[in-house]
């Protein structure tokens, strides 16, 4: 049997340990897999090269993807999809693994309409935004990455006495910013999902933070307020009103902005990356290989959702309802939506001591 | 309200984050803080400091801890009980939270009986061997300490072409060397739950790994093999027998080792760890204001044990039980420790391909 | 006698390996090491602490500075420099070392004049822009941050095929731009010294390395472009201009950038950072207590500067003289910015092929 | 014109990226790059592969070698030297470069005798035992990851208040312990330079150290010894003194051992690695270009040795001369070596205070 495997979107560190898995499997059971390249762009262009398992040995530690990745305007089109399932039945593949977000998920569901060839998907995402897998692969590699930023951050800020905004990766979903800043020692955490906040609000909740670092006689030394992109007030905006209130009233403190960017997407993968790639991986191809279709594996999903794989952390979800789930997930109403705005919470209650 | 605070036993990095929250949580709610030095051996000195938010103040990315730890002798006899209940009177203790593995959970539990003072525990182990905790403090630092190691191993490993077998901590429970060689490619984990094999039968499984790996037509580098110190046969006869083998069979290839020891216990705290030791410390400085006492949180507790806390991942435990569920983890009766093991089953299928 | 330290200015991983040794040695010798608080501003206002050897044990692997740094405006006033000449005597200082960058140094300089107490330079800013002295201390850890960080960045942008460019700290000087674009193989590196060029000059460069990396058959997978703060011609004009190349010659290929600002600036210093910086402060202790003033000590000076410390690598140099080699150093006129410069010849031959 | 180039011995990080500097440079002046694999092995094989640009894309940040490195045994024999011969006629080459340490460039003067070709070596080594080369490749790299490891034991020792003596390689020179020992806070530092010591002489003077850092009212909470592996006395004999030692006069206090091993041979390189490997790279490259033979191109090499390359840092010295300088520099007659042994003399001096 033939197996095709493509990592699509923004790319995650560890989506070379999910390929890893799935080509040693593939092979080891006697069955061909191609690695295609670029996503989506490479399946219509049908680019692809036979994995063997000295082609992949060691790149499980290696961030970024072998692969490559793409984001294809065609590929959703009616023209590209037809053109897809030609080249799915060109390239004789009888199975496709999907790695990638929620845009890379959509795209299989779609293609896997009419049943081309059967198709697994692979959560990858560093915002951690696909629904019913409570961790994506990436995330952990880029939380540190951000923490580590901070550290970083923090030396320099405690030197100085000063504040910093930090705004790291996430349009649509602040768990980076979220378990980042907790993990750094944030003094705030800003993300979209708390409402969409003005300038005068969050300026107001800040001042009251800069006071409580910097005022009176606190012993704190630094000020570190990480920011999720999808917060829509611009950094620099919330930076300038700090500096005022900051020469105003504890004259002396200066506020700078920091925005980290794609650092915060690349590099090694952590041991967590590496292992839930791993059995991702496993799950996903030992799926694909008993007959499974149209169905993602998801990293703790709750057990009343999907199939057992075997993995006690690892269940089989229809991407059909992951994708249900990663709406409620972004507006906040699904129970682990619920359960996250608990932890923010709580990391509020915290943070406001 | 007077809290004291000790870290004890083996040091694992996270223990600062949680005394950071502990302190800052107390403190805010109008309570004293006193750290305990050098654990149990300090609370028979009474030898403590009155923690401050400044003195905890960017410490939860250190490794180590800044109470200092130790094991002590006399604690767990009766003198050593009647000591430390009087010195508690004598501090005017009304709580304490307990951080450490197995032995200091014990310390905190026979300390408990009489309830001198409210007692809650907290796991932290680099080996992952405390009962209804699916993760301690510290384990995924160590796991990421090893995995960066085993990558650097196998820099020198593939330029050779050589085998290495790595040992690592974990004098009960495998856990470290089983989640690190999965996310480092090992082509073999050792690990005592396995049962007591020989240097016969480890030489056989092991020769057939070599074989794979440097054999016929492979295309494969370097044999990476991650042995946990439980395993009884002494790493170095394992590679004498090894060298053997390749000497006869696979001439050219050397088989060398390294023993990681005490680089494994230290480094700054993963962003994971430091979120963990501080979720953990939240719900034990909340549980212990409550009234809690004799019990211990966990992360990731069967929803069928214990207490909620409030924080989706964390329950609350009885110590008691916990020890219980920590012998049925060593001894392999537990659902949670089946489950380990199906994970090792796994990985044994994952590398024999 | 009586010995000040403070570190000023921005601050540079490896201070507090210097103010380790300083407080050391001091001590060791019998004299009093008062660490002085915020720099300058400290001086002024007598914000002083005894350093004893407990208290700097295990600082030089901490990036930042113990003491705090700032920027005074008013110490080189008149009145400023009375006041601290008047705050010298109150705390009986017999010798101060000041630690920091060109600025800093300028002060120690003017301060010294009227020779209130013995003073003493060591040169610390992580741009390298200080004269006759080969390294500061600082600039090997940012060089180092800067190349992860564009590991981090060819991750991503490999995945994707993609040009990044990337601004780095240096306002004056393009050293740390230089040092780690080469490191980092980068294609293209901008630094102020190469002349002010205009959008246009950049521009036509930079679309030659673009049609290098991504035309015809090129195997290049990302092209990385490292960009000097000191380069006037702002970061994101020349990446709009890239775009609008790439959209009509190269489409589907993008370009990003990334400011890193001030991650560079903290961290755990390198190795070489925790020893030039801690045979500097051996060596700046030692000549004030020898009665040196008005020096600086630099690392690897010409043999033809200033004086023999006793270690080979270090030599004593008039501040003054230090500052006017500053000058020739960032308007390329003295032998070492010509040196500097051909490397930076000889980078662009590396990067043209 | 055809260059060959191989990596022999040891590997050392670094190693990569001297491979990328000479293929680009090779290739972009017109001429074929054949990498030989696995060392002089190799050579006798004649096992080659064309490098080309996209071949050594981003390899300048991994560790190891990509061509792999082999000793050989036949090689310096006169059947080995006529094979070798043979082969680089049959190759048609007419230049190599050979990177690696003092074995491997002593095989490349004794192959350069009858000049089969022109050759030119580059010194790779993390011991930096090689003669006029102030910094092999793959030096700074390797202390880096010592004091990272030392970190670490240092989280774990200070946790405990004990002893550890960490064990680096370096069989016949103590650079690495030296260095790395001084970046670390090492409280002693034992390399073979200092003379035979017995196992009483150390114990002698350890213990003095011991008392210091954890008698009287020290405030130290651990001590560093930092032992080169070319110390003969076993490092367990070392620590069993010690702790009879402590248990007699310090009772409570533990001492440990940990051996770092071939941990410290891996990684990515850091940046002053990858940087001298391609300025090194480079000269070498030029070097042969131009008809350069039997000479190596050195780091730092003092002005009154060799010749000039172009680049300041780096020169040119007859391959007989650098190997009669290692000879000098290991048994500590050589200028050069006489430095280190006052660096070394000066580290004294600041630990015993």
């Amino acid at each position: 049997m033939k197996i095709g495997v493509l990592t699509s979107g923004g790319d995650a560190p560890g989506m070379n340990a999910a390929l890893r898995v799935i080509a040693v499997l593939g092979t080891a059971q006697g069955h061909e897999v191609l690695g295609i390249r670029r996503g989506y762009e490479g399946l219509l262009a049908g680019d692809v090269v036979t994995l063997t398992p000295g082609m992949v040995e060691g790149i499980a530690r290696a961030g970024g993807t072998m692969l490559g990745s793409a984001r294809s305007k065609i590929f959703p089109t009616p023209e590209g999809q037809a053109q897809a399932k030609a080249k799915i039945r060109e390239l004789g593949l009888e199975g496709l693994v999907v790695i990638g977000g929620n845009g890379s998920l959509t795209g299989a569901h779609l293609l896997g309409q009419d049943k081309p060839c059967r198709i697994v998907g692979i959560p990858a995402s560093i915002d951690n935004d696909v629904g019913y897998s409570m961790m994506s692969i990436g995330v952990d590699t880029a939380v540190n990455t951000i923490v580590e930023a901070c550290d970083r951050i923090s030396d320099t800020a405690r030197a100085h006495r000063r504040a910093f905004v930090v705004e790291v990766m996430g349009r649509h979903c602040g768990f980076l910013a979220m378990r980042a800043g907790i993990a750094a020692e944030a003094d705030a955490i800003l993300y979209g999902e708390d409402g969409d906040k003005t300038l005068d609000e969050l300026t107001e909740r800040l001042t009251g933070v800069l006071r409580r670092c910097f005022g009176g006689n606190s012993e704190k030394k630094r000020c570190l307020i990480v920011k999720a992109e999808g917060v829509e007030v611009p950094t620099k905006d919330i930076v300038a009103r700090l500096q005022s209130f900051l020469d105003a009233e504890l004259p002396g403190v200066d506020c700078r902005e920091t925005v980290l960017g794609h650092v915060v997407r690349g590099g090694n993968p952590s041991a967590l990356d590496r292992l839930i790639a791993q059995r991702l991986g496993y799950a996903a191809g030992a799926a694909l290989l008993r007959g499974a279709h149209d169905v993602m594996v998801g990293w703790d999903v709750p057990a009343t959702v999907g199939q057992d794989t075997g993995d006690r952390r690892v269940r089989m979800v229809p991407i059909g309802e992951a994708l249900e789930e990663t709406k409620c997930l972004l507006d906040g109403t699904s129970p682990v939506a619920r359960a996250r705005i608990t932890l923010l919470e709580k990391v509020e209650q915290l943070l406001s001591m």
